[in-house]
């Protein structure tokens, strides 16, 4: 018998949005698998039932992978595929792999012989960057910056400096209750000639994306309490 | 009369992928546009044709937006936008904005005040970082290395470094016919423990992702010559 695939299964970033955000192929897979490694049941049967209205649910199997899951569980799902039944991996939003613990699966699946398929689908990352107009050819994603006041001043002096050094685009989130605290910060700690790119709600109806220099941020009242933001500084 | 905006539309990375990559909103949106900035006029229209069976591509306004433009023309274009009549910026392959001259409409949109919206679809970056299985919080991408032979292994020597000093996976790319040469530069000048991944045909039919240690990948035989491919290097 041949072997199953990994598939790595985008989701959508903000509600209302399937359709517009994923593409055909998605569907016609979900309606496909019916094995799917996800981060949580609840809200992975939720996107299948948007992706899918045929789809019954309760004949698929869920495993849950998350941060607490080990190698060995990996293990053991990646032999079922290798007996033939692929497995889909979801995210609880956007690309798997990214920000969450299917990276382990995929990490595993290439030391098995697994072949590994990335479906696409959105990125707030990918949008932020080409949404600002900046700098695209040479860019660096950080995740969170530190909390600590005195680290988190000079993580963000350190990404100021690098876009002058090498004109490498700074890309990096927040927990998004702490969202206008870093951006007070940034207004605070960068260059005010700098630019800022605020990429609030991406793809959803109220989508926000305004890129400006700091100094002109400085200016500005936003309310990004508790909102999905991507930060991009550039020049 | 309100203002337009500005659609950022991706297009596919491989032949005979448009319905495969594409989400159904750039279809609709394409049916609608008929005020595009691309690249290539040729290319542009094939793609339009293969996302919109209806279009009369005859009622459309293409204006070249290349490397050798001027800023005066991205100026010109949205002052039209902001007349009401929204613009489409279509890329030579994948997402616009990041390896070409859209960028540059961006960022003045952005000083104009014209909304920027951008679309989902294939990023070769994203799909290569998310089917590497290396770390995804942390990453970056340098675009082509140098291609003098010692600058050329220096900047490999400095990647090479910064995955272990920071867990930064590094992700780059080189002109298709030199894909070979880099293939070798980098087992040469890499830690023998450092996993590569390289991922060549995104999307199409004979895609290819392997993630291998570099020792691993000394002892493998494989073609790249002229084929679209991303490395991915992280451990």
């Amino acid at each position: 018998m041949s072997s199953g695939k990994l598939y790595l299964i985008p989701t959508e970033l903000a509600e209302n949005s399937t359709e517009k955000v994923l593409p055909s192929s998605i569907f016609s897979l979900v309606d496909e698998l019916d094995f799917f490694a996800v981060e949580n049941i609840r809200s992975a049967r939720r996107f299948i039932r948007r992706a899918s209205e045929e789809k019954v649910i309760d004949s698929i199997q869920f495993e849950v992978f998350d941060k607490n899951s080990v190698k060995g569980l990996a293990e053991n799902l990646l032999l079922e595929v290798l007996q033939g039944r692929s497995l889909g991996v979801l995210s609880e939003a956007g690309c798997p792999g990214i920000a969450d613990p299917g990276a382990v699966l995929v990490e595993k699946a290439h030391e098995m012989g697994v072949k590994v398929v990335p479906m696409v689908g959105p990125s707030s990352i990918l949008l932020a960057l080409i949404a600002s107009g900046m700098n695209g050819q040479n860019f660096a994603f950080s995740g969170y910056l530190p909390i600590q006041d005195g680290e988190r001043a000079s993580a963000i002096k350190k990404l100021d400096k690098e876009i002058y050094r090498s004109n490498q685009t700074q890309i990096f989130m927040e927990t998004p209750y702490r969202n206008d605290k870093l951006l007070k910060d940034l207004t605070k700690f960068c260059n005010p000639k700098t630019k800022l790119c605020v990429a609030c709600n991406i793809t959803a109806e109220d989508e926000y994306i305004e890129t400006m220099s700091i100094q002109d941020w400085k200016k500005m009242k936003v309310n990004l309490h508790k909102k999905p933001v991507m930060f991009v500084l550039g020049k």
